[in-house]
């Protein structure tokens, strides 16, 4: 997984019918050598915009969304405690 | 997912016979580190050059397509509204 | 797999059901072009802060925890020797 | 997938059982932020030495391949008409 | 699949057990933008350091394997002949 900021929603009106209800959020790695990568990941955890979060990739993350047919490569898993450090 | 701008269409005249039908398009990443990273996508929900798209790669570009045996990695899976902002 | 350094724990309270009980760990990629690159691994050998573990990424991360449905992409699957030698 | 332009054959004498049989050949990214990343794909559309070719990566590679077992992560799954112009 | 020089092997005591008796080797990228990356394979062909050699990643390396369960996301396939010639 990787750690990342939560910067915004992105909306898309016009997208495939088995992305509707899910919440696609845009986040940006933070630490470590890729920070400031970016990437839009579904949100089931009920994240808000400048939380930290935890984001899984790949096949791991339609795992997340318990439906392995959902054509999503990113997924919030859970937020990163306020009072758990690390360098930025 | 990434954020992408379809930047053109891509024409191979041979290739893969199940590969026959789909569109394939060039799209380079905006926003965030990897931005000016470019892929083909196969496209399904008939995004044209300019729109700024989700695209979704490995395996789950696979379940967009609705068959698990066509060689794509990566998929045009919605089109960003065009009130939706991010700092690209 | 990459060879990194564990830097240490990511807490996180509100987070996927499936991921109580597991160790989320920072590690921090060492050696090589990607050196400084980190991302959180699931931990099931018992590493500690300062160790240098072995990571496995994606699928393969999911097969360390004996459960297909676990959304986690990263696991450490072994501590490396001391007098393993390499140029970090 | 990638645009990229075959650059040589990759001879290996000593290799996998199950990988005779297939031609591998070095490829190197055109186009974008990773222009110049090199990769090593199997080739079942008949590519040459400097053709721009399609290259699909990851579990896509082996879908055509035709066989899930053959342990190769990228393939030639398209040769890019020529007067196909993009940015190189 | 890349290009890589083997550069040393890899000790590690204490790891999953599915793992005993794996050669774990430290390979590094050779050739192309991202030349000097590194990762640890498992070797089943016999390379030996200073060799150029094939790896293969992700979901195909546990394919070499022959247990899709090995916890594995890079393998050696292959051992470079001496005189194939490329660009390093």
């Amino acid at each position: 997984m990787i750690t990342a900021k939560l910067v915004g929603s992105i909306w898309a009106t016009r997208k495939a019918e088995v992305l509707n209800g899910y919440k696609l959020m845009l986040v940006e790695v933070v630490g470590g050598k890729e920070s400031g990568k970016r990437m839009v990941a579904a949100d089931v955890v009920g994240a808000g915009v400048g939380d930290r979060v935890l984001v899984t990739t790949g096949g791991s993350a339609r795992k997340m969304l318990g439906d392995d047919n959902i054509p999503v490569d990113a997924a919030i898993v859970g937020i990163i405690d306020e009072d758990c450090c690390f360098e930025e």
